[in-house]
């Protein structure tokens, strides 16, 4: 395990449906990168495309379509380890995901995550939602190993709803997972009731830092996002959070917590493995 | 499931060690929750006993010893549900357990938790603690059902750093737990950065209600208590909310808000156990 630093940009960016302009401001976010030396530039959910059934099928495109190659290509060219938030994407059978892809330095694809739990919600008098209508669901739990200039990181990857899942984010941190990126867009009922508390809860009980990156939020969007990009860490705190509107940062963390915290309140080894059994099938 | 309201009587106690002077307390408690309709009442980790190492096995007593007896006798007189927070409890091989105990209003023990994850920490310029140098962990997930005088209620039992464990509270609430109750005591390092996060998330990931009763502090104490007895609903919501001191209070909850989050975020049906599986060995 690597305990250096590492430099984590986040651009909280609105949805940008014109592809050009899209690329443009994302380029400009990996030319500053670049610059100021982050180490992994991320993106939010869908911020590509409204956040809506109707436009998923819109807007979905291959792995390995023009989005994809265009992420790949501002990945290399900015040499920079690039999550590209997430975007709908239709596989050879023409079901449509909501997919983060990760490319590296080389422009070469890293890890794809499929959301695996889909947002299916209905509150009363908040949000109303159903990806299920048109989205499969991921069925896989998604870490990968970066050779950063500073040493190895292993990350994991998932997508909004499923940082309600903790059986998940146990996983990756029984993976190995040092730093989970989740690209999300909370919402203006379930942002203010547990955004922060699902991050911050996530990355104490297993001990990792915790990234959401989520959309700046628009008004006069169907879908309104909370926004409020965040970055907890291994002792529960928070190390970068922003508010609503457009934003970029680039946070510098410590991965030497890690092992700080797991041998100071060592509860990954104190897991009862011979009362309870989590595994993946 | 029973969806009506329930009475829950938390007493944020001192330790009181003399145990004449510990069992007056507790029966004031109880009158007063007979006389105010409470219909459960809850006590915290150690109530009787000085949280330390040497004292555990000085104030050991087996299931049935006169403490019990006597914590059985008090929910008889009173008629009351009594969660007797924990006692060290000695078992016939000379074993010691950190134990709750919960007791019927016909004085029978309905249900005994022993403390699963034993508590060593050592945290740098902060809390140590080695609970197993004396103590032995218990090896069951604990739920029961009471019948109440407005209907059947499915409680969990766990304690303190039992809650720091996703994947026990994640079995309590598929075997059905309402309501989770947690005789608990985090102390002046682990309480203010992660005793409300803690509740407050294992209630939203499970969406359960959560009951917290901590002893109220004691500054000249080897081992001081946080305080902040908590209830937490199954949206997160903080019901009630004690300050660091001695305190006494009645909170009456909704169960129907169970059924209610579940409808409008269903999580529980949401998780995916085709991808991964969490169960009792």
């Amino acid at each position: 395990m690597f305990y250096g630093t590492l430099r984590i940009a986040q651009a909280q960016m609105p949805v940008i449906t014109d592809r050009k302009e899209c690329l443009k401001y994302i380029e400009d976010k990996a030319a500053r990168c670049q610059r100021e030396d982050a180490d992994i530039l991320l993106l939010p959910e869908m911020f590509c495309c409204p956040y809506s059934v109707e436009s998923f099928p819109a807007f979905a495109e291959p792995q390995g379509g023009p989005l994809w190659q265009a992420c790949a290509g501002i990945a290399e060219k900015y040499h920079i380890c690039f999550s590209a938030g997430t975007m709908p994407e239709r596989d050879e059978q023409g079901r449509i995901y909501n997919t983060a892809f990760v490319f590296g330095t080389d422009g070469k694809q890293l890890a794809r995550h499929r959301k695996m739990h889909l947002f299916d919600i209905d509150v009363k008098g908040g949000q109303h939602f159903r990806e299920s209508a048109v989205l499969t669901p991921g069925d896989s739990v998604t870490t990968f190993t970066v050779e950063l200039p500073s040493g190895p990181v292993t990350f994991g990857l998932a997508v909004c709803y499923d940082i309600r899942f903790p059986e998940l984010f146990r996983l990756m941190a029984l993976e190995g997972a040092q730093v989970i990126l989740v690209p999300a867009a909370f919402n203006m009922t379930t942002g203010p009731r547990h955004w922060e508390l699902l991050f911050r809860s996530q990355a104490v009980n297993n001990q990792v830092f915790i990234a959401g990156t989520a959309p700046a939020r628009n008004e006069s969007s169907s879908y309104i996002s909370w926004g409020h990009s965040i970055i907890a860490d291994p002792w529960g705190d928070v190390d970068s959070h922003m508010d609503a509107g457009e934003d970029f940062r680039i946070t510098e963390i410590d991965l030497g917590q890690i092992s700080e915290v797991r041998e100071q309140i060592p509860v990954l080894r104190h897991r009862r493995t011979d009362i309870y059994e989590l595994r993946e099938i």
